[in-house]
């Protein structure tokens, strides 16, 4: 999984249906120091993140194993709130 | 899930039986701020998107849970036709 | 899915049952203007693609998903001969 | 597979509840001669890996057949400790 | 499809059960005029590969479909040995 912060929404209306309701969020990868990585992408929220929320993005066929997305065409889910990263 | 502009299309005679009546469009990644990056991909349109309409487009084996793509030899598939980006 | 012209042909005696029979191809990525890319992919050839010939490459799982490789251990076919890329 | 450290830990309350008592990892990838490379990956440890070890970390759909993973939503475990690398 | 060569091994005791037995191989992968390509992966042998030897190297859930890797957790697996690249 990656690391990202919640940078913006998606809005689209002429959509595949299995798409509707779902909220689609723009989030930028961050690095271990907090700092934005190049590039972002556009993921489905599964648990309720708000902006600017550090967040935990699953990519790949395991993004339909998040929560309301079995059998949706989807490549990205966010599936956590990142509370803390501990580096020991 | 990636945003880009729909930038072409690529006619195939010789191709796989289950790409028949597929539309294969061109796709070109964005930036946040509507500029180019770098590299294409060729997606399945599952949403009647129009040329320079700004789509999303999911990869992977996600790609064959857009509408009518099941069992199809494709890893990308435009599922939405995008309205607006809000950053906030 | 990407598009590439073939460079060439892989021999392998000491390989996957699975793979016996299958046409193994060198595939080289290009760019929109016809141009190389850097690095290239093994990918087996599903449509009888000829030498030089522009193609279409699936990768991930969907690869399995070309005719006669279901349940084949390979991540990359040639899914499509290209006659041609329209841009507008 | 890749080879990584462990970096450390992330704590997450708010999560997919299939994620509920998994350990979350941050691993940096190395290179062969113990270097490391770029960014970092947070893989769920299925193993019981100590920080600071080497480690194995399988991606993409196969990190749910790694133990305990079946059906969860993650792209990343940990799946071994390292002993030693040998190069010949 | 990429093609690397084998550069030595990788030792692990403590790993997931469905690994015991798998002779794991650090794989560089390599151009097509034989130079080195940067990184490497840690690959599943299935075919008994030799060192130094030049191999193909399915990555993904494809991985899974190699011989003696059904429901492995790994993502990467050695499918061939190569006897020659014809370029044409």
């Amino acid at each position: 999984m990656i690391i990202g912060r919640i940078l913006g929404t998606v809005v689209s209306t002429q959509k595949d249906e299995r798409l509707v309701g779902k909220k689609l969020l723009i989030v930028k990868p961050i690095n271990l120091d907090g700092s934005d990585q190049s590039g972002y992408v556009v993921a489905v929220d599964t648990v309720g993140a708000g902006f600017h929320e550090k967040v935990m993005v699953v990519g790949g066929s395991s993004a339909r194993m998040a929560d309301g997305n079995k059998d949706c065409p989807i490549d990205s889910a966010i599936i956590g709130v990142i509370d803390t990263i501990d580096l020991t």
